[in-house]
């Protein structure tokens, strides 16, 4: 498309959020805007930058654009509305009415597309408006994108990955440094890595919102967040962060979306888990540090792919979002629409103890003759086979470090619970997932 | 969308080529049909199989389908023609009969785009068609539309990636077992990882024009394959190869499109090349074994993003194709186009000479006191900075290993020439470039 292709008519833009991201997108739409005229075949025009605190000075941002009244802002008709605020009852208040005015929505909000993303596609379905939202997983990384469009000729079986900044950091800084949790977790939140309240992050909601997105888009089946099960970090100890890297694994907070298969190899639902689990030091997850994210797609034709990049921040976020501006302002100029919601296939969401995983057990038990014996038994009658098992002696007690097969999470469960109620074992020391080791 | 949603009116497709790709995605086309219609919201239909042998048997093709007249075929106006039978001449007559017919066309053709693309792009615009061509670049990988769509919105500085199997899979043997590339590459035509004339592979001609595809979309500018500097692999010996593996490096064949600046910072052009290049062994590039590819992108704002997959195969690139399909099929139900030809940054494209890298240089030198300096003298004349030396004495001679600071590769060619002509360089053993370090 030439220069000459750029209509005079602007494509205007309203903002909701004027924090890091929020300024971001507004920068780059007054630096870019040469190239975002031609790439779109017209001009875009912020109408809007709706904020907090209006009499605040923001570099870069005409203070003739700011207002305090988000809700105004959305409902006033501008091609796109663009919504970085965050939170989920008046965001979702404000995506409702801009739709409702026919714009187009733009939104990196997770825990509202977790919460309640289907009543957001029905309106954009019933107002004939654009919903996009890249921004809401992995950061700068186009996922969705692919996910949505570049597999919709292919079937996809999991997505697995690495979808939260901070707990990476933590989990990393704890693997190379041997620092304690709680040290590094103070120190991520004087970084700015993490938030002063670190629930969302560390107890696995925000991935978890993420995974249910994931899940949505790879299996075209209506997933929430309270439907995904979800265990944080905040557990793990630098015990079993040294007992990983002892068997040459390390510790990452997984999110995985997977097909859960019946006796025939038929579909019987998906499974959408978030846990700290064990990775191979030389899985390609395993070398995704700090704050970068990564997510792994298996795809029945095209086999498996990784997508890595940056998770967050200002700057990243705000190339995903105007990725999708510059996709519903072509829309805007050309005709037509994205994709809209696509769940047919409405399969059912399965419990944890579906799951097939291996594990990673840990015990103290007592060093006498026939412990090993009795405890392999245990394994064997839930139906766990072992894998590979060392023993330690120490005084009285002894080490018992195992890893199993591949097993329902149930059977796993089930095993740990006969063992702790052992004379023999005098304590279950670590337990965890351990995913992405080929083979049974 | 719901089954609801689906009309009964199918979308027709016609499928030139009924080779692995081909045959794939009509048996594809079969097997997932409930999925698809719900994707696409229609049905969707093959109306023809395009094929050089109509007798031979083609298991899950239904052989009233075949024809042996692709012009014909492409010319039936189909909603959707794919073509996957590969070449220049045939292939561009029927991609553009398909597109005066009214068909939107799907095509894994990189030589063709490479080519001239131009003509394409332009008979899709003048009616009103899609062009869609994600599996010509590296098969599965979802990249051409993150690049095209999700990257909209942001500035590409770079892109650098493995792009073609063949000549990975004969670095990684001749990497990891020792291997002669006539060996390897002998064993690589057996298994069927190379053509029984592998020159298009190991010469960098098929890495040129996915470099060509990946330079035109990451930088709104028109590049063709003949603009693309290109070596290849051919000449890479053992020696090379074990002489990065003890400098902690590994060989791989890039392909390489990158910005090019003036003093001032402003874009000047961009340059495209293809040639072996040493690549530290900690870098996400180096793992990147056998057939699989991967490609960096480094944009303004996202930052670094790497994509990684099967780069080749019947299954993996079928799943672009149909991915494309489902894309083409969607704008035919919904309305609208997907993103057009978008070359209005009208770049120039640069020569080799002016790309900023780092070189391995290893040269046979007189072992007498001073010959350093002469050597290190006719770098800082070519005013290229040395970052590593290292000398090995043997006998009368020495061998002398130097890698440099970044230099145009014009003034490191100039380097080169002047050591060719010195008394004190008994032979200059091996040249090669270094990528991926980071620092100046």
């Amino acid at each position: 498309m030439s220069d000459a292709g750029v209509s005079t008519e602007p494509i205007t833009i309203a903002v909701l959020g004027g924090g890091t991201v929020g300024a971001e997108v507004v920068r780059q739409i007054g630096a870019q805007e040469a190239d975002f005229a031609s790439r779109v075949g017209a001009p875009l025009q912020i109408t809007g930058v709706a904020v907090r605190d209006a009499a605040k000075s923001r570099p870069g941002i005409d203070p003739s654009l700011l207002t305090t009244e988000p809700l105004a802002l959305a409902s006033s008709g501008a091609d796109i509305v663009v919504e970085v605020m965050g939170g989920i009852e008046t965001a979702r208040e404000c995506i409702l009415a801009a739709m409702a005015a026919g714009s187009s929505v733009v939104t990196a909000n997770k825990a509202l597309l977790a919460a309640d993303g289907a009543s957001l596609y029905a309106a954009a379905a019933q107002y004939g408006v654009d919903l996009y939202f890249e921004a809401s997983v992995a950061g700068a990384i186009p996922l969705l994108r692919p996910l949505r469009e570049s597999l919709a000729g292919d079937r996809v079986l999991a997505v697995l990955g690495i979808v939260n900044g901070t707990t990476n950091f933590i989990l990393s800084q704890m693997d190379e440094r041997g620092a304690d949790y709680a040290d590094v977790l103070r120190e991520a939140q004087d970084l700015g890595y993490a938030e002063a309240d670190p629930t969302a992050d560390v107890e696995g909601h925000d991935a978890a919102a993420k995974a249910a997105i994931l899940a949505e888009l790879a299996f075209h089946t209506r997933v929430t967040g309270s439907q995904v099960s979800c265990e944080g970090i905040s557990a793990v100890t630098l015990a079993d962060v040294e007992a990983a890297r002892q068997m040459g694994f390390v510790i990452k907070l997984l999110a995985v979306a997977e097909r859960a298969f019946d006796a025939e190899g038929n579909d019987e639902g998906v499974i959408v888990r978030v846990h700290p689990a064990m990775v191979p030091r030389e899985h390609p997850l395993a070398s995704v540090r700090d704050a970068f994210n990564a997510v792994f797609v298996v795809a029945e034709s095209a086999g498996e792919m990784m997508f890595y990049g940056r998770g967050a921040g200002g700057q990243p976020t705000a190339s995903a979002v105007l990725g999708d501006v510059i996709a519903a302002a072509r829309n805007r100029v050309a005709g037509g629409l994205g994709p809209g919601e696509s769940v047919y296939a409405e399969l059912p969401v399965l419990p944890l103890e579906r799951a097939t995983t291996r594990y990673y057990v840990n015990l103290d038990v007592a060093d006498r003759p026939g412990v090993l014996a009795t405890i392999a038994q245990a394994f064997a009658d839930n139906g766990v086979s072992i894998q590979v098992v060392r023993q330690d002696g120490h005084g009285e007690d002894a080490g018992l470090v195992l890893r199993t097969h591949k097993a329902t999470d149930g059977a796993l469960a089930r095993t740990i619970e006969s063992l702790s109620g052992m004379d023999a074992v005098k304590q279950v020391v670590g337990v965890m997932r351990v995913e992405g080791e080929a083979g049974p």
